[in-house]
C-alpha cells in the first residue's frame, strides 16, 4: 500500500494534475475566430436570451457537468477542506469523462455552511447540465441536495445514491448466488452517514423529502434493514438520534430491535459496512441465517477481511477494493447516471431510475458466482448500459 | 455581418459549444485507476492537508482559470443574463487556451449583486490558479476587482485591463508611425465605464485602490487625458458624477476642460472609442492636432468608420473589427497574462506588469506603420512574449 501512495504522489506532481481543457474545434483562421467568437458569437447569445433551454445545444452547457465539494469528508481522511479535497474530484471528474463520456469540472468551495453551498449549486446552474455533490458529511449532505431538488438541472450525491445502486446491484446477483429472494432478505447496514442512510433508502424503497422518509412499498427491495451506528442499533428507545436516524428508524425495523451491533446481526442475511475497520467479527458471521452476504466496504481496510469472512462461513464477501473479488465502485454507476442526465437532459434523479440502473448493472453479469457478483470497475460498457435503462424511464 | 452569425448559431449547435475536458493520461489499467483515483490518490490529498500551496503542482489548479461572468455586460448586447453570456465566456476558454496554453473553464454566475459575485469568487479560489472576470457591467466591475485583490491568486477584469494593455501597445506604435512622443500627446476618451476608466489608468499611471485614483508619475504614459461620456466631458462642474468618474476627474484633466465630446477633441492628438456608433465626425477630426490618432472601438459599428476618418485627416486608424487594419482585439493579451499567472504563480497584476505586456506587444511589430501597428490577432507568438515579459517583473 506505501508503494501505491508515493507512485501516486510521483505520478500526480509529475502531471500537474488529471484533468485540462481542450478545443472541439481548432481556431487557425480568421473565420474560424469569427465563428467561435466576436463578431458571430453574438448570435447564440441572443437566441439563449430569449430562450434559456437553447443554451444545452449550443454551449457546453448540455454537456457538462460539475463536481462540488467542500471537503468536509474526503475518502477515509475526513474533514481536509477544500483544496486537499481536489485529487479526489479531479478523479473524479476525469472518471466521468472517461467512462461517462461527459464533461466535467471539479469545483472546490472554500465554506462548509449548507446554505453557502446551497446558493453556490444555485448560482452555479446557468452553465451546467447536472452537479455531481461529493464528500459533503452528513447531515449537511441530505440538507443540500434534498434543498436543491427544484432546480432546472440534476443535483445527485454520489456518495449517497451512487453508493446504494452499486450496492443493490452487487446485492440482486448476491441473492440469486445463495438462492434466496431479496424480498426475504433482512439487511443490518453498518453505519447511519450519507452512504448508509441512503443504502437503507434505496434498499427498502424509501422516498426522503426535508429530512423525512416515507415508504413507498413498490420500490421496496429487501424484506427489512437494521440501520447501526457507532452506539448499537437505530431503535425507537435511543435518544441520541438526528432527524434523520430518527426519521428513517420510522419506516424500517420492523421488529423494533434493540442493542448492539452483535445483536442486530443475529440471524441475519446480509451485513453491509459503510464504517470502520474490523467492525465486524466471525462470530457475528456465524450467528447470522443460512448463506451470509457481507459487504465490507470500509476502505481502505474493510470491515473484516475477505478470507476471514469466508472462513466463517460467509458465502459471497464483496469490498471497496480492487485487489479481492467484488469490488463496489462508484465508478460503476455515476459516469452511467450522468451520461443519462446529458442525454435525456434528466432534472430529477428518481429511485425507479436508481432501480434501473442498479438492475442494468447486475444484469451485465450473466451468470453472478460468489466472485464475481459485479462488472469490473474499467468496463467502459457499463456507462451507456444505465444511462439506456435509465432513459428508458424518461 | 448577416452571414456570419447564422454561420455561427449553425456552428455553435452542430458542436454543441465550443469546450470539451480531457484526460491529461488515460485510465486503462487497475494501476491507473489506482494512481489516479483510490487508494493512491488519498497521498496527494494528504500532502495538500499539511501544505494547502502543494495544491498548485499536484492537481490542475496550477494550469487552470475561471472566467466568471453574471452576463450584465455582454459585448454590445448589454445586460442578457448568465446563461446567455455562456457562449462568449466559453470562446474566452478556447481562445485562452488556444493561444495562451493556459486550462479554462467558464462559469456563469445566476446573480448579479456585487457582492454576491464577490464571495462567490472567494469560494472557488482553492481550486484555480486565477480569475479572469468578464462581461460585468461597472460600476459593480470595479468593486468586485477591487475587493479581491486580497487573494492568494490572480483577479483580473479583461474587459478593463485586457482592452488597456492593447490599447497602450496599439498607442505606443501610432506615436512611433506620426513621430510623437506619448508624453506630449493629449488623447480624448470616449465611454466611461469599464474599459475607458480602465484605459484612462493604464495610459496615466493611476492607480485604483477602493474607487479612489492615486496618480503614479512614474507609470504615466500620456501627457493628459480628458475622458468624455453621454453627458460630455467629465469634468468638476458636472453633478451627475458616480464616485469612479468623480474621483478619476480629479487627477487627470489638467486643464479642467468642461463641454461637449466636440469641444473636448479639438487640439488633441488621440480619440479613443469605447462607446457607442457614430460619435465621431469628420469635422472633430479636422479640429484635432497634427496627425490624428482614431481607436474607435465601438463593435461591431465603429465610433466613425475608418475610410471617413482617413479621409478626414487621420494617420491612424484602428477598430475592434477583423476586416478592417489594426484590430483591437483582447486576444492579444488576456493569454498572455493568464499564462504568466500561471508559469509564474502570479498573484496580482500590478501597473507596471500591463506596461511590460503592451511594450512586448507593440514590440512585435518590428516596423509600424499606419496600417500595422499591432500583431496579428492569430498570431500564436504573442501570448508567450507577454508572459516572459511579465515574469521579468515577478
Amino acid at each position: 500500500m506505501s508503494d501505491i501512495y508515493s507512485d501516486s504522489l510521483k505520478w500526480h506532481r509529475q502531471n500537474q494534475g488529471k484533468l485540462e481543457t481542450a478545443l472541439r474545434n481548432p481556431i487557425n483562421s480568421k473565420n474560424d475566430l469569427a465563428l467561435a467568437y466576436t463578431p458571430g458569437v453574438a448570435e447564440p447569445c441572443r437566441v439563449i436570451a430569449k430562450n434559456e433551454p437553447a443554451s444545452f445545444d449550443l454551449t457546453w452547457r448540455g454537456r457538462v457537468v460539475a463536481v462540488v465539494s467542500d471537503g468536509s469528508a474526503v475518502l477515509g481522511l475526513g474533514n481536509i477542506g477544500p483544496a486537499a479535497a481536489l485529487p479526489v474530484m479531479e478523479g473524479k471528474a476525469v472518471l466521468m469523462k472517461e467512462f461517462g463520456g461527459v464533461d466535467c469540472v471539479p469545483l472546490v468551495v472554500d465554506t462548509q455552511d449548507p446554505q453557502e453551498i446551497i446558493k453556490f449549486v444555485r448560482q452555479i446552474t446557468p452553465g451546467f447540465v447536472g452537479v455531481n455533490l461529493e464528500d459533503i458529511a452528513a447531515p449537511n449532505c441530505f440538507i443540500i441536495e434534498d434543498s436543491l431538488q427544484d432546480l432546472p438541472i440534476a443535483v445527485f450525491h454520489d456518495d449517497q445514491h451512487g453508493t446504494a445502486i452499486v450496492v443493490l446491484a452487487g446485492l440482486l446477483n448476491a441473492a440469486k448466488v445463495v438462492g434466496k429472494k431479496p424480498k426475504d432478505m433482512k439487511a443490518v447496514i453498518i453505519g447511519a452517514g450519507a452512504a448508509g442512510i441512503a443504502i437503507t433508502q434505496l434498499l427498502m424503497g424509501l422516498e426522503r423529502k426535508n429530512g423525512q422518509f416515507v415508504k413507498n412499498g413498490a420500490n421496496q427491495v429487501l424484506g427489512d434493514v437494521v440501520l447501526v451506528d457507532s452506539k448499537g442499533a437505530i431503535c425507537s428507545k435511543r435518544e441520541d438520534l438526528n432527524n434523520y436516524k430518527f426519521s428513517v428508524n420510522k419506516v424500517i425495523n420492523t421488529q423494533k430491535l434493540c442493542g448492539s451491533l452483535a445483536d442486530a446481526v443475529k440471524g441475519s442475511d446480509v451485513i453491509i459496512g459503510v464504517s470502520q475497520p474490523n467492525l465486524i467479527t466471525p462470530k457475528m458471521i456465524k450467528s447470522m441465517g443460512k448463506d451470509p452476504i457481507i459487504f465490507a466496504m470500509a476502505n481502505p481496510t474493510p470491515e473484516i477481511m475477505p478470507a476471514e469472512a469466508l472462513a466463517a462461513g460467509a458465502k459471497v464477501v464483496a469490498t471497496g477494493r480492487s485487489d479481492f473479488p467484488n469490488q463496489v465502485n462508484n465508478v460503476l454507476a455515476f459516469p452511467g447516471i450522468f451520461q443519462a442526465v446529458a442525454r435525456f437532459r434528466i432534472t430529477k434523479i428518481n429511485t425507479a431510475m436508481k432501480i434501473a440502473a442498479a438492475q442494468a448493472l447486475a444484469s451485465m453479469v450473466t451468470k453472478p458466482t460468489a466472485d464475481r457478483i459485479l462488472p469490473d470497475a474499467l468496463d467502459k460498457s457499463v456507462a451507456p448500459k444505465i444511462a439506456t435503462a435509465i432513459g428508458r424511464l424518461v
